[in-house]
């Protein structure tokens, strides 16, 4: 039986990273379509799922075996928590922060008027310095107005909150995934073809008033979710 | 000031579909690319976004408005029930059904020896007959070698489970966003270029013994995932 080209060049290429390890140099696509005797773009989409899937990663002019991704808890834990869990240093650079106006269905997601100005932080995620997410989140301002006299964008806001009391009852996350408009992807280093997982939040506290709705993507090829079910 | 030119795209896109409904025809790229006074390429990649992010969808030679995604709950429900939560009609074909060896670490998550062999079935997951996704379950065979008397694969495998008196204790997830492989992408009527949420899950009972290992891939375009948390 013969077996269909693209399925020998990834089982073919799946064999090769399991013998490198982190930061190991992958072969070039005209060395691997040789060693295949397949056509170079056969080895292309091999190879480029590999990138979106973040087992390999561009470096340079070359092309390198990534680390594991970062595996985020789905929980009311911080992104700093989910971080240091996997023994990733957590970092946060200040892109945005602005009191703005928000489409209705947000205004509403936080009980606050439409004409209502909202305070609103978007930051890069960071992990051991590398880009992997850029988080969106917008509170109710008449709530955490007093965020602006000492918080230091750059730490984890969640942690800020709980100082000043807030206690997180629940929230509704919704997962899919998009592509990245061209500032997105600038923004989180990558392109507008890499995939994105695309996670929407609303957290409201032990009392039901809403405390933020977050708008995150996470980089495909270097984060994962992971959740614990139990039934009801 | 002047907004980048796909930022204004996007917009006046986000626009025009707030104005159609399902089933619309969305208007052609020529047809925007002259409305926005843009290149081809720029209307390109927008139109490309919505695609991917299933707000339109291409229908014969046309591109029409789609139906929302169908949310799936992260729970230990079944399918069928997320689906008709929806009040979507789900269905499934059979792909493969087979008794097969796993790799190491599939047998040790069912606990079974490596040279055991293991019940497969994969199934590709429809909803109103569109196909939204692709289910690869392993089952340990020795519990399970009873299914091949009287289940129908076009049914709720849970459902089965649960009539022969399996009880779902917990499961864990983890969730990526991946490229299909062409066979794959073949059986989702998709392409190799359309991100999807792989769902990888391993269940079991209230006593602890390993019920399922699965790997479900879905569209991106089609299917969303949503979670309640709760602090523990």
């Amino acid at each position: 039986m013969s077996l269909p080209k693209p399925y020998l060049v990834r089982t073919g290429l799946d064999e090769i990273l399991d013998g490198l390890h982190e930061g190991d140099a992958f072969p070039p696509e005209r060395e691997l379509a040789a060693r295949f005797q397949v056509a170079r773009e056969t080895v292309r989409q091999a190879v480029h799922e590999l990138l979106v899937e973040g087992r390999i990663e561009r470096r340079g002019r070359g092309t390198v075996v990534s680390r594991p991704k970062l595996v985020q808890p789905l929980s009311l834990q911080s992104y700093t928590e989910g971080a240091q869990r996997m023994g990733r240093t957590p970092g946060r650079l200040l892109v945005t922060w602005e009191d703005t106006t928000v489409e209705p269905e947000t205004a509403a997601a936080l009980d606050v008027s439409p004409w209502d100005r909202v305070m609103h932080l978007e930051r890069v995620l960071l992990a051991d310095g590398v880009r992997i997410g850029l988080e969106s989140t917008y509170l109710p301002r008449h709530r955490f107005a007093d965020l602006a006299d000492d918080f230091d964008p750059t730490t984890s806001l969640y942690a800020a909150l709980r100082a000043r009391g807030v206690v997180f009852g629940h929230a509704t996350e919704r997962i899919e995934t998009v592509l990245p408009s061209p500032r997105e992807a600038a923004l989180l280093e990558s392109t507008t073809a890499m995939p994105m997982l695309l996670l929407n939040r609303r957290s409201v506290d032990t009392g039901g008033a809403p405390i933020e709705v977050v708008r995150a993507l996470y980089r495909g090829d270097r984060v994962a979710f992971e959740a614990t079910l139990t039934d009801r």
